[in-house]
């Protein structure tokens, strides 16, 4: 599965805050993929199933909350403009929800869509309006752009996003843990190439991010052949990784860099396929996020300094 | 590795709630591994650490809860006689905690016991009172003998129960996502062989017991495959799994019959040798567990008719 992605004419670097970028995105002035923007701001992955796949969907959540943290849902069936929040407030007694988006409308505030059909990538749109019904349940999940703005605070910037690209996004040979109608089903990652000497910092400074994806599954090129990652050229979704010069794409050939590999939220959608889910089935387009209302310190107060 | 297991000459079947268990094993009448003892209750697995390695095997767990589910822990360090519980009670308001056992020693209220020094397992033992000390912390994960009563029940009772030998355990190649010093570990998973045709309604019983590894991970003989077990026979842990008519070891050559493989609480104390962690630390013999006060349907109340 190859994307063709194209970077929206807007000064999308000017979007400063999660509502700022969803309100882009829902007039449609924001078409590029959301890497780099609103820095510090949580971003997230979106899946849209039928109401008779939710209890598995929450269930495959639970027994993969690596690459399927499930952040947010639909207050009720058909509900595309208030959420249910799964994150607890940290600075309550452990029972509040922390409010994630006051103002956000998910049949628009992605900015491009991908909807699939009987467990076939049908079309992409550039919002759902036409396709979302009462029946339908949005799920939100944990984006590993939210801890770009630590890495690139700490010296270790993500390398597409100095390169103003979409991440690198791969099809792994990795089985999720089964959860009912959800089987046969792998992991997508993402992949960031880092020097070998920076892995374990890189690591260090993911760690906290527990609902975003955490700390990377695997590194290394033994551990890209352990994800049955043959070609690291070859990324299914979103762009290419190129050359730290960019002059040609990231491969072994690059002294002293390894690639970096994180769960990824396009996991539920690439499920869907998996599984061969009848119906019809949304989610954003892989790169293509919404940005929330709260930023990583809000959700991990780990890191306030 | 191979096990040597031992059934003991006390008429284990005769107990019938947790505590009885726990207070035969504390007073050495119980040596027997616990699969089928005081059906319905929860039983579970043991990792006992030095205290710096808790926040990270925390982690191990919120990572990678269907061969780790955290159900409990020791309120501090060294305290082997009080257990803060992980699991909510499902009557409450999402808030109070399912006390799991009223009386119980960690030390002593599992039949056998193993200890690793230096990340290798060093002997096996029949109490802890000796190695126990006042920086390790105890937690218990949840175990899929749990589920066997439900599988019994439904007319599915599980092969090895029935033969009355402990269930066969191997040590798989799928990785678990790192956390922390618990790097490059892969999953332990249990096996009980069933009909392929029974397969569907076996995963739907154990479905509902999400803290006590829940549906399971792989089944068929490609599921084997996939799981890096290579010949059926060669358990790693616990008995070696027999024919039905008890004439030899399982193996494909029994028409019908696939294997099954659930998440295993042995993980974590195989987790420990994976990452080769330093100092003293001290696990429940596999399949040797503790048994709690609470049933099933205290825990998961779906079940309750």
């Amino acid at each position: 599965m190859s994307s063709t992605v194209t970077q929206a004419a807007v000064p999308a670097t000017s979007l400063k805050t999660g509502l700022e970028v969803r309100l882009a995105a829902r007039n449609k002035t924001l078409q590029a993929h959301t890497s780099g923007l609103a820095p510090s701001y949580i971003q997230a992955n979106l899946i849209v199933l039928p109401s008779r796949y939710a209890d598995d969907f929450r269930l495959l959540c639970a027994r993969n909350p690596v690459p399927c943290a499930l952040i947010a849902e639909s207050t009720t069936p058909g509900a595309f403009a208030s959420l249910k929040s799964h994150v607890r407030h940290p600075d309550g007694d452990g029972t509040s929800e922390l409010r994630l988006a006051e103002d956000i409308d998910l049949r628009h505030d992605f900015p491009r869509y991908c909807v699939y059909r009987d467990g076939k990538l049908a079309e992409q749109t550039a919002d759902l309006e036409a396709v979302w019904t009462d029946d339908h349940v949005g799920f939100l999940v944990g984006c590993s752009y939210s801890f770009e703005q630590a890495l690139a605070a700490a010296g270790l910037p993500p390398r597409q996003v100095v390169q103003g690209r979409n991440v690198a996004m791969y099809k792994t040979a990795l089985p999720l843990c089964p959860a009912g109608v959800f089987r046969d089903c792998t992991y997508v990652v993402s992949m960031r190439p880092y020097r070998a000497a920076d892995v374990e910092r890189v690591r260090d400074l993911t760690r906290p991010f527990v609902s975003t994806h955490g700390e990377p599954v695997a590194w290394g090129w033994d551990g890209a052949r352990r994800l049955g990652i043959e070609d690291i050229t070859r990324n299914d979704w979103g762009d290419q990784s190129l050359r730290l010069d960019g002059e040609g794409p990231f491969d072994e050939s690059e002294e002293g860099y390894v690639p970096v590999f994180w769960g990824c939220g396009v996991t539920p959608q690439s499920a869907v396929v998996d599984a061969g889910l009848s119906g019809t089935i949304m989610a954003h387009a892989p790169g293509y996020m919404t940005v929330l209302d709260v930023r990583d310190e809000d959700m991990f107060p780990v890191l306030r300094k």
